[in-house]
């Protein structure tokens, strides 16, 4: 059992939007990354050891939990399409996924797990949110099975003795970014001399760097802090100042059109973290400014045009 | 697809404690019954239809289901091995199989769904348990098993638009129960004439006759109500009552030794539901009054001895 004593980790979703960020993260912090992937094959920069697995199919996650004897696992995979994933019957298909994985990791002897989480298990009534209370209400099958998978892994992992911790992801962006989500669609179309047509954007939302994200949970995974801890900048701002500054670095201001699309009414006005876990308590600290992080990512997509 | 019209109904875990008492209140209430079993055959008086299928068989499941093609699905099996239900991890594999069975239940065509749930989903903060609030906090893998599939399925049903309703069981008793549990533990222990060790019994306490908590599945089953609801008498004993009833009635109270074991650190002292939903909602009313609930049991177990 050659090397198992030390950090050894096991990376799922690792093609994806945090994914392939979180690699140089856990890198950093001194552990030997076992980055898996499914159908997203991408080009890894990072010295880490890539594994092509599909999650869904059991006794292959098992050969390879039994090859690797992971110390530490950092589940990210999910369904994530833009659109689909909210109501999508694939989110079971991953509850039962997620839950032979962490079964598998138990039965090879792992020691630290952290799964993300989504702010969409929260209430959305207007409130800061506050973790380890009971004031979680999915109201989508996407948050439905993100908090049953939180509920099921709390109750096993404290069965079994396993040190489990799970993040909360609010608001993103960054390099890689699903071109259908916010962020990039304005900073696409504003570089592209388009008119982009907005909500009134007054809704307050919490969004961090991808990388400050990624460096979170390779933070959380290197702690023993347990239970839910959500990951975020601490601090709100407006869809509408977002927008406001991509359009002022991307120089193209004008061409916002506030109020052109009306904002959906199942959009909560308040939607942010406390973040006293995050800081306090795991003592980690973000990279990125609101407006340095924006400057990177709208430099990011010029190249990508 | 002759006779899909009529109300057909797949019941789950038929050879169980509650199951095998359901189908004569779905027969009672005009339902085709097919019954399903898995590792326990039990002689069924009923003019019902029995299969043997293993739930944690996926194909098997889908098979039945399209050659059934159900209008109706009581889903009520699950591990319930006394000592042992609560920390098993077949918990997680009960919500597996069961997120199976209801969507291939969806894929038939079916209309309306009602699956058992536990008191073991709630806080217990000592506070009267109410359906449909944020007072959910299961402290068992049991507990968190439950509320996460009525979690998905919430979500699911919704989505898809089939009716579906969850019943809170409370405390239950009655003929057939696993000599294990309490009552039958005091009724065999003083009918064997034994002394009965029991704890102070303080704690309070809903208990309902088996027979009357298949028939209010029944008619949850055969209403459209939906989301939570409690299944209880509305009635709160201590345990040191119903042990003292069952005493009087087998005759032996001077045999009953209360206080001669500790009681449970995690037993709350108060855990009852609030029955509004299933009396004044589904105007359902149950058949027996406690005392001769329990008169009725002591005479079965008089039988078995």
């Amino acid at each position: 059992m050659t090397g198992t004593s030390m950090n050894r980790v096991l990376l799922t979703g690792a093609s994806g939007f945090i994914g392939r960020h979180a690699i140089q993260s856990l890198l950093d912090l001194g552990f030997e990354v076992h980055a898996l992937y499914s159908k997203n094959p991408i080009q890894f920069d990072s010295p880490c050891i890539c594994h092509r697995v599909d999650l869904m199919d059991k006794k292959a996650v098992n050969e390879l939990m039994a090859a690797i004897l992971p110390s530490h696992l950092l589940h990210l995979a999910w369904i994530a399409t833009p659109g689909i994933y909210w109501t999508a019957p694939e989110n079971l298909d991953w509850v039962e996924a997620s839950l032979h994985l962490v079964r598998s990791f138990i039965a090879s002897g792992g020691r630290r797990l952290v799964v993300s989480g989504t702010c969409a298990e929260y209430a959305w009534n207007e409130e800061v949110c506050v973790e380890n209370r009971p004031n979680f209400s999915p109201r989508t099958l996407y948050g439905a099975s993100k908090r049953s998978l939180f509920l099921m892994l709390e109750s096993l992992c404290k069965q079994v003795g396993l040190s489990f911790a799970w993040g909360y992801i609010f608001f993103l962006y960054g390099s890689h970014e699903n071109t259908k989500r916010f962020v990039p669609n304005v900073i696409r179309g504003i570089l592209g001399g388009d008119f982009v047509r907005c909500s009134e954007g007054t809704q307050v939302r919490d969004f961090l760097h991808v990388q400050d994200v990624a460096s979170a949970f390779a933070a959380l995974l290197n702690s023993d802090l347990s239970g839910g801890v959500n990951i975020g900048s601490g601090r709100g701002v407006t869809l509408k100042e977002i927008a406001s500054i991509v359009a002022e670095i991307a120089g193209g201001s004008e061409r916002l059109q506030f109020g052109a699309i009306p904002t959906p009414a199942s959009e909560p006005k308040l939607l942010v973290p406390d973040t006293s876990r995050l800081y306090a308590e795991l003592g980690w600290k973000p990279k990125y400014e609101l407006r340095e992080g924006l400057e990177e990512s709208v430099a990011w997509w010029k190249l990508q045009l």
